[in-house]
């Protein structure tokens, strides 16, 4: 036995939380208001899983057991057809030194972490003089080759937003940050973290390079270390900053990851299914719990829940992704796979596990009876209608690849930030009552659409 | 030039944030009000040091950059006869190789630290299983030889309280549990971390060993680590946990280590000196902020702003100590060194930076006038009165081996065993606004002390 199977073999087999015979006595309504009160489900799963599988970085023998342990749960908690759908991949791993170290004028170290796709300093590091830029705006307006043989330090600064419409606003300085450092020549870059908190906890998360542009070592610093840096500009009167920067990521090449999926069989198994999607597999240095344990027990647990309240018309099928952090692999391995296999609508759930507070649909236009009805629903869970068009999120490609109805449950951004991609990503972070709260709103609106016998979004 | 050496002529020379001249227009009480939303001299310390010289471990070369700093920084902003009393002690570091990594039943990584004294694994570490005590008292109830091979895991349940009155309740887990367990045959012992936050942070700090009993490696998990390892005992059933730990501490022997020294001078030299003090060294694995960077910039700062109310009567003498976290190694040198030299009272900062809440003093039965006139004239800073009696903190050992007079400041405590002895020690978990208060009450308390005729714990 490989070290994989041995590990899988040491995995106890879980125990079901909650047997979901159905309940026909029971109303929709009276499910998701005992839901509420009384879920245990999503807990239990993201408590399992956080704890007995731990990080499970994207492609690698920890993602592995994280789909076993889910695909034993869901078929401890009587989901039907669960199955793992292998695909390959890219792989990319962090290592195991992350060091960086002020040489000059001020002495000190700071905590880093690499970014997904940061190459390696190799063990001995790099030492280079660090260049500072506020913005990515004022990184773009570098001279080409202006930083040959430098660090770039990116910083940027964002606030705690309930929408985290700040993400695409601070988000660059990591998402093309390096890769326009490298292109002008930069040795390497560190980012201040894009995230909102003040631990001494680096938010690590995908750094791009364009297509030609060499990856460079990238890697990002906590807050405080982050101000640290910048005081040190203020302070050092222009003498350089020199910084010793060692990374040691890897690029595994190919592996396999898988998409872990289960149903809830409907009455009528020619009509498209509703998909409820989430990812499993989560960043190295938190275990995954707001992202995506989190988001895994509210589907998993809504749909078990319908069926406790009877059996749905249209089959549920939960779409449990693979390595959607380092490129949304599985998200499109199942599109790509279930291409021809129509499904009548999906909805995600990958923002944490704080309250959701609006609902959006694309189908406000094309099916407003249906739309009213739903957002009718969740009012009395604090959840408004909103006339934004819902888009989606990672881990349903498929809905947009086949231009199905959307449904966004839009959770509460506001600490997001705080715990995204950090080691903070731990089980003590989620409020269980605003998790139930989440599996109140998602057994509504998921029963509903389970429940519908015609088309959520009409073709026109 | 040796390392330190050339790390000294890197630093830069502090520039004096404000200028001390006496205002004899100005009388003590409005010289406190004026700190209060003014101050920025106990601000530029502790951003100073944190930043231009960041983690200072006792016994170590940082620290003594810590002390050159310090002392450049007390000349430069007027204090007078600063001096540097070295003395040596015995060093312990904290090594390079920091791990915990559960293999079975539930393999996943672990953050730890080492706590101070730890003895090394070596860098293969020791693999062995886990024995779970809820509590030291668990501990202490275990069988001599019944830990003979394992690894002990010593839990607590610590609640953050204002006086800071719980460190003495949990710390126990951390000041003994190690030595304990060694006792009973443990080859290492992990603890809960003594700490009241939620972040992937150890809390180091002293482990004890008693006399006869062989120190073991011993570490830190934080608070999310901890709550995990103790779900896995739950979902294990029955089933042994494994850990490998990899912890590479180092004794280094003897080493130089020294207190800093300053003084406003008073106007009759033949008057004992009001000495106020605080400690230079922090855990590596901060920066020292809160503890206690935070302290010494409060201390220094009322010194020079009740010189900035006119030349005080009785000298006022700064002790920045070195060495505190380790075994208080500055307070005792500094007390045989100077016992023959009578102080008249002596005060500590060293509990973070958050507002002072009440005042206590060992003198409100001998001296009752003058514990009133001190209590009466804090109060518009909301600090009470009380009737416990003032024992003073660990950096005014001097001050009980000479039986003089002792007053406490006492800050709010309910934040400090967030940050206490962690990675996030850092600068921007000091509140500017109640820093400054502290400077105030502290300008009032000493200004008050610094001008009073009598003795003030007068002999019996």
């Amino acid at each position: 036995m490989n070290r994989l199977a041995l590990a899988l073999a040491a995995l106890s087999l879980p125990i079901p939380v909650a047997v979901s015979a159905s309940n026909p006595d029971m109303t929709l309504e009276e499910g998701a208001d005992r839901v509420l009160d009384h879920d245990k489900i999503a807990w239990d799963f993201v408590e399992g899983i956080t704890t007995e599988v731990g990080p499970r970085q994207a492609g690698t023998e920890a993602e592995a057991r994280g789909r076993e342990w889910a695909s034993n749960w869901m078929r401890a908690n009587g989901f039907d057809s669960v199955a793992i759908e292998p695909f390959e991949m890219e792989t990319w791993v962090p290592g195991d030194t992350h060091k960086a170290e002020i040489l000059s004028p001020f002495a000190q170290p700071l905590v880093v972490q690499p970014l997904g796709g940061s190459a390696s300093t190799g063990p001995e590091g790099i030492t280079a003089e660090v260049v500072y830029f506020r913005t990515v705006d004022e990184l773009r307006a570098a001279p080409d080759g202006s930083l040959k043989g430098k660090i770039a330090y990116i910083s940027h600064s964002m606030t705690p937003t309930q929408d985290g419409s700040q993400y695409g606003f601070a988000g660059p300085a990591r998402w093309v940050g390096s890769g326009i450092a490298a292109s002008k020549g930069a040795l390497a870059t560190v980012i201040k973290s894009v995230g909102t908190d003040n631990h001494r906890n680096p938010h690590t998360g995908g750094a791009g390079f364009p297509d030609g542009v060499a990856p460079t070592p990238a890697g990002a610093l906590p807050l405080p270390d982050a101000a640290n840096l910048e005081r040190m500009f203020e302070r050092a009167g222009g003498k350089p900053i020199t910084m010793k920067l060692t990374l040691t990521p890897k690029q595994l090449g190919t592996t396999m990851s898988g998409n872990v999926v289960g149903e809830i069989a409907g009455r009528d198994p020619s009509l498209p299914p509703v998909l409820v999607a989430c990812h499993i597999d989560s960043w190295w240095n938190g275990t995954g719990a707001f992202d995506d344990g989190a988001g895994c027990g509210i589907v998993a647990a809504a749909a078990l829940h319908v069926r406790h309240t009877g059996k749905p018309l249209r089959t549920i099928r939960v779409l449990m992704a693979g390595a959607e952090e380092t490129g949304l692999w599985g998200s499109k391995a199942y599109s790509a796979a279930h291409i021809a296999d129509p499904i009548a609508v999906g909805l995600e759930s990958d923002f944490g596990a704080d309250r959701i507070w609006q609902f959006q649909s694309n189908f406000r236009e094309a099916n407003p009876d249906l739309h009213a009805k739903i957002a009718s629903s969740v009012a009395r869970f604090g959840v408004s209608n909103s006339t934004m068009v819902a888009n989606g999120g990672a881990d349903i490609n498929i809905a947009r690849d086949q231009k199905t109805a959307i449904i966004d449950l839009q959770q509460d951004g506001t600490r997001y930030f705080d715990l995204h991609h950090t080691p903070d990503d731990t089980l003590d972070k989620i409020d269980p009552v605003q998790l139930r709260q989440n599996v109140a709103v998602w057994t509504q609106v998921v029963g509903i659409l389970a429940n519908e016998p015609g088309e959520i979004l009409p073709k026109e």
